[in-house]
Parts: structure tokens; sequence; C-alpha cells
């Protein structure tokens, strides 16, 4: 077995000295250095951000769709789409370990079904062939092949959640966990895209830390996702407003909070142009979490000065100790939330 | 005189119902609403990501940068630079100031020399004539006119610090005030981009702010701003590297932290794709400042992911309170600096 490099330098094709992520291309031959460990992959869960550029572009044919993804790994060796920039993550079963993977000392064994917690768009995949594609989940079921490299993080699988619904949460896991950390008690917290699942299981996470005297306001675009969010009880207020329209989310949140304003907005939207919605909603010396794949750096940076607004903007790390363990919490915590995920993802 | 809006929507042209700062295009007929500022503009301070960009698709004739700065200005109403999306800022006299400008109140009058602290991405501007570019300092002296909102924030030039200086200082006021709130006493502090205008002011106020048990790395490319920088003496050890390098800036950090890593990075490089350095060099728990312009958001959230980097990144906003007084104040106390400086753009 030939030597692998920690980070996975070895893979990167172009530009050369990349790291795999920013990497345009990167080597997906399926044999094994010896630090890598082999995937035989079940399901690709693409990035909300991307799936939905892709749709778009497709004017929703899911045929389209299998194309763009064929083809940009046939392009980069990866589910890196070119147009957002994301990926998304995958389950499978472990085929092989390298004599050199870390994580063999970690008790990993062949037959272990595994969710990858680092991006598709550093991860080598081969297709063989994409079986179907599930619109609601952005599941792409397929049969193929990947390469974990020894600093890549992954999770087990755990018994007491089905598999599609552990990767959904999985997808979006430093959320919940980001979230749990920036929340103080008694704080009001503005999250955007409340409706989607890392809006959901942000929600659940903001609830819990701002506690009795804290509140949390969801906003969301669906009319049936702002019915939903008020059902499963886990937001204070629910308001609908498109994400985009700044002076309307301004509008709403100054009416929600007496002219306050958020302490800590959190925006987990999959479409572009939220940023100044964000930046509004929030009070000077205030925190924006951007966990949102369509955020333009620029138009945070330059929004929030043009507006004199003194707030913490913060971009949204997927990766954070135990975040996959929160994830996991979350949705055993919370029993509603639970229903309603397993109802979209199946039991 | 028409009524204006605070944040200066009225003169959003595309898409409607934007702000400014993301608008595709605003009004910049010179006619004033109650609220505004009219400037008689003299210098424009071009963003350092947005003047390198627009030198090398200009191939360094700067002809063709004066033409694409016109051409800009004709299409969209502010110098918005389409393919970087930054600004910068200008200096200029006070013309006229609507009988609704909050600016009243703060004792602005005609006449006065002021500079706004708000991008020129947002700021309507309309140009005369181009007289020069000055290539070393990417400051545009023009005539022409400007409007400033009543929500945009701007600083009279103090009377013992030269215009061109203050104007180059304060374009990078962010910088140095956001690295005194964020360092702590006794850290070790990495600065890419060292050599440049917000790098060293960043510096200082890093070596200030770290004290005499921390420590201040100054990274930078070409190699006579690394002896610059050693005889400034506000870097505790200077080192040349080429920023995109990720795994030699590893190497470097490595090696000059004992393999601890910096507990803040601060990345005022004006190229693209060194988002991976900078998480590199940067230890678990720590903190990455994106000052630059060129970065990209989702190469930096799944950079981070992709390597299993628990650390916060932030998202370097322009505003930040007192940032122009503490900018003047870095001036004023860094003797050797600003002779630097002095020399650079004029006594
Ligand atoms: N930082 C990271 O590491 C990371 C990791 C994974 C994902 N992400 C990003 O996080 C974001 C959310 O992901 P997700 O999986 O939670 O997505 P999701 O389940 O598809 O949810 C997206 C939500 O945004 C809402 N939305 C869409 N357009 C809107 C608008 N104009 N105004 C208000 N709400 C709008 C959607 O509402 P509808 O139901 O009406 O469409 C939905 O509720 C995406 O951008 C994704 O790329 C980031
Ligand atoms: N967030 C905000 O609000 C805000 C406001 C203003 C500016 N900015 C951004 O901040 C950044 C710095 O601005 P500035 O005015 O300080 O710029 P500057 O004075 O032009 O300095 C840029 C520095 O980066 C260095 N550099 C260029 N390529 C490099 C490489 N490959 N490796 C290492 N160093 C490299 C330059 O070195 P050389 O001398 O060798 O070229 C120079 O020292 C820019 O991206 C700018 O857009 C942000």
């Amino acid at each position: 077995m030939k030597k692998g490099h920690f980070y996975g330098i070895h893979r990167v094709i172009e530009p050369k000295g990349s790291l795999p992520q920013p990497a345009w291309k990167i080597d997906n031959t399926m044999t094994l250095y010896d630090n890598e460990i082999l995937i035989d992959v079940k399901i690709l869960n693409i990035d909300s951000a991307s799936f939905n550029q892709m749709k778009e572009a497709a004017n929703g044919d899911l045929e389209k769709v299998k194309g763009f993804i064929l083809d940009t790994v046939a392009k980069r060796g990866k589910q890196h789409n070119p147009v957002t920039g994301s990926g998304g993550m995958l389950i499978g079963i472990v085929e092989d370990i390298g004599v050199n993977s870390p994580a063999l000392t970690k008790g990993l064994k062949k037959g272990d079904e595994i969710a990858t917690l680092v991006s598709l768009s550093l991860t080598p995949l081969f297709i063989e062939e994409i079986i179907k594609i599930e619109e609601k989940t952005a599941q792409v079921f397929i049969k193929g092949k990947a390469i974990l490299f020894a600093s890549g993080v992954y999770a087990k699988l755990p018994d007491d959640i089905p598999r599609k619904l552990a990767l959904a949460v999985l997808d979006v896991a430093g959320a919940p966990a980001q979230t749990a950390k920036m929340t103080r008690k008694g704080e009001t917290v503005v999250v955007l895209g409340a409706g989607g699942k890392s809006g959901l299981l942000s929600l659940y996470q903001a609830k819990t830390k701002a506690g009795a005297t804290g509140k949390v306001i969801a906003l969301e675009y669906d009319s049936s996702a702002v019915k939903m969010i008020e059902e499963l009880q886990i937001a204070d207020e629910v308001y609908q407003v498109d994400a985009r329209d700044s002076l309307e989310v301004l509008k709403i949140v100054e009416e929600a909070t007496n002219g306050e304003l958020a302490d800590l907005t959190i925006n987990c939207v999959n479409v572009p142009d939220t940023e100044m919605s964000s930046i509004l909603a929030t009070k000077d010396e205030g925190r924006v979490y951007f966990f949102s794949m369509a955020t333009s750096f620029t138009k945070a940076a330059l929004g929030a000065e043009g507006v004199g607004k003194d707030i913490e903007m913060i971009i949204g790390n997927g990766y954070t100790k135990a975040h996959a363990q929160i994830a996991f919490d979350t949705i055993r915590s919370a029993t509603l939330l639970r229903s309603y995920f397993e109802e979209k993802y199946g039991k």
C-alpha cells in the first residue's frame, strides 16, 4: 500500500499543492492508500444550497440533476458543486481500512455502517450508477465508492435512529451544536430558514439554552412550514416572511422584540441574498451565525459596515466537537420534532 | 427637498427592495434628499482586493484601470467592483447637508473635510474626470461628487495626520480595532499579509494587546516587505511565505510555535485562496479573523470542516465602535510605523 498524506494531499490533481477541499480536481481511483478508508456508498445527502441550485438550473427535471452530479464527479473526482462550492455527505459500509488508518485504533471494522462528517466537496467519489434521487430529502441513492482520508471525521450510525434520518441530521450537525454553544440564557434568538433541517434543530437548541426567560423567533418562507413549526412547539413566535426582504424582516423582528432586535441571529436559509436581513435583525453588539452555504463573504462584511452595525459575524464551520452526538441527542429529546423528521425521512 | 430613507433605499434602482450595498444599481443623480450629505470628492481609496483584481485584468495598464472604474460607476452608480464585490472609501469636502441629516446635530458643516467610513460599494458616486491613479497607494484622484446616507458613518480628518495617510489608514480601520478587541494577553497571534496597510496596523495592535508574554508572528510574501517589518519592530518573528501555500504556512507556524499553532490568526491578504492557510495555522478552539475581502465563505466553512478543526471564523466587519479613533491612535503611537506610512503616502 502506498503511503497517504494525513490531509489527503496525495490525491490532489489540480492545482498542485492545494488541499483536497479547495482543489479543482482530485484523484478518485478506488485503490486504497495506507491511511485511508474505502466506503461502499449507499446514499449521498446533497447539500441543500447545492441541490436547490441544480434543481433550478434543471427546471426541476431530476434526470438533468442526475446528469449534473455525474458530470461534476467525472470532472472533479468529487461531488463539489462548482456554482455553490458546497457538497453534502454520505453513508455507506466500510469495505476496507488502510493498515495505518487512525480509525483502526478507534475500533472501526469492515462492515460497519458510517456517515462521513466531512463535506463531499473533498471526498474522492466514484459513481457506478445513480439509482434514484429523492426530491423532498435531497438524498441520492447510488452504487459507488468513496475514500475517507486519515484526517476525515466520521460517525458510526446509532441503532435507535433510522439511517436516512441520521444522514439528514448529520448533514447539518454543525448548526444545532453551534447554536447550543452560542446561545446564552435569557437571550432573544432569531432563526431564518427556520423550517428546514438545520433551522428546526437550531430552534430546539436555542430554546433549550435561552430558557424560559429567553425568546426564540422563527422566520420561515413557506406557510405550511410556518404551521408545522407552530405545531412542533419549538419556537416562541413564528412569522412568515421572505428572508431576502430585509426591510420586512427588520419590521417583523422590531415588532416582535419591542425594537430591541436579536442578541443572536442564526441563518439557515438555502438561497442567496439573505445577509442584509440577518444583519438588520441583530442588535448592536449582537452576533450573527451564518450557517447558510449561500452566504457571500463580501455582502456580509460590507453590508454590516454599510449600515454601521457593530456585530460579530461568524462563518458556519460544519465541524465542532461532539456535533454528531448533539444532533442525535436533539432528535432523541425532541419528541414532536423526531416524529416530524421520521415522517419526512422514514422510520 | 425630497424625503430620503435612513438606509438610502430611495436610491436603489435594481433590484427593488434591496439595500444600496447588495443592490446592482443605485441612483447617482447629485440632487440632495433631505437627510443626505453631498460631498465634493477629492480622492478615492480603492479597496486593495479590488485594485489588485483590476490591475491584473488590465495587465498593469493604468489607463485600462481608469476605464474599468468609469465603466463600473456608469453602470452601477457606485464604485462596486463586480468581480470582487468590494469598494473602498473616499475623502472630500462637504458641499451641502440635507436639512434633516443627523450630521447637523453632530456639528458637521459645509466646507469640512471628511472621509466616508462606509464602503464605496454602496456610495452614490458621480465621476466627472479621473485626474490620476497612483499605483503604489491604490488612490484615485478625481473630480466628482458623492452622497452619504443618513446611516452612513464618516470621520472628520484630524489636523495632525496628512490626508492621504489618513485615507489609507481609515480604509482598513476595522482591522486594527478588531485585532485589539480580539487579542488576549499572552496569546500567539499570526498575521497573514502582514506587510500591507491592514497587516501592519494589526501587528501593532496584536503586539500591544498580547504583551511581553504573547508572541506575534508576521507572514509576508515580499522579501523587501519582510525586511521592512523587521525594521519596524512590530512583530516578534517575521517569515517569508506565499499565503496560498497552506502546507508551507502550516510548517512555518508549527516550527515557530513548537507545534502549538496560533490562538488567533488575522488574514490581511489581498489575493484569493488563503483560507486553508489561515485554518491550518490556527490551533483547535482558536479563532480566525478574515479581514481579507478575497475570502470565500464556502472555502472557509468547508475547509475547516474538511480538516476537522473546531475553530471560530469571523467575517471582517469593516465597522466597529471607535475604529477610526483606534486607527489614528495606532499611527500616533507607533513612531516607526508612522514614518513608514508617511514615506509611502506622503507627509
Ligand atoms: N455550514 C455548514 O457546514 C453547512 C452544512 C450543511 C448545510 N449548510 C447550509 O445550511 C443551509 C440550510 O440547510 P438545510 O439542510 O437545513 O436546508 P433545508 O432543509 O432545505 O432548509 C432550507 C430552509 O430555508 C427556507 N427558505 C428558502 N428560501 C427562503 C426564503 N426566501 N425566505 C425564507 N426562508 C427560505 C426553506 O423554506 P422552504 O421550505 O419554503 O423552501 C427551508 O425552510 C443551506 O444553505 C445549506 O447549504 C451548511
Ligand atoms: N473587511 C473589510 O471591511 C475590509 C476593508 C478594507 C480592506 N479589506 C481587505 O483587506 C485586505 C488587505 O487590505 P490592505 O489595504 O491592507 O491591502 P494591502 O496594503 O495591499 O496589503 C496586502 C498584503 O497582502 C500581501 N500579499 C499579497 N499576495 C500575497 C501572498 N500570496 N502571500 C502572502 N501575502 C500576500 C501583500 O504583499 P505584497 O506587498 O507582496 O503584495 C500585502 O502585504 C484586502 O483583501 C482588502 O480587500 C477589508
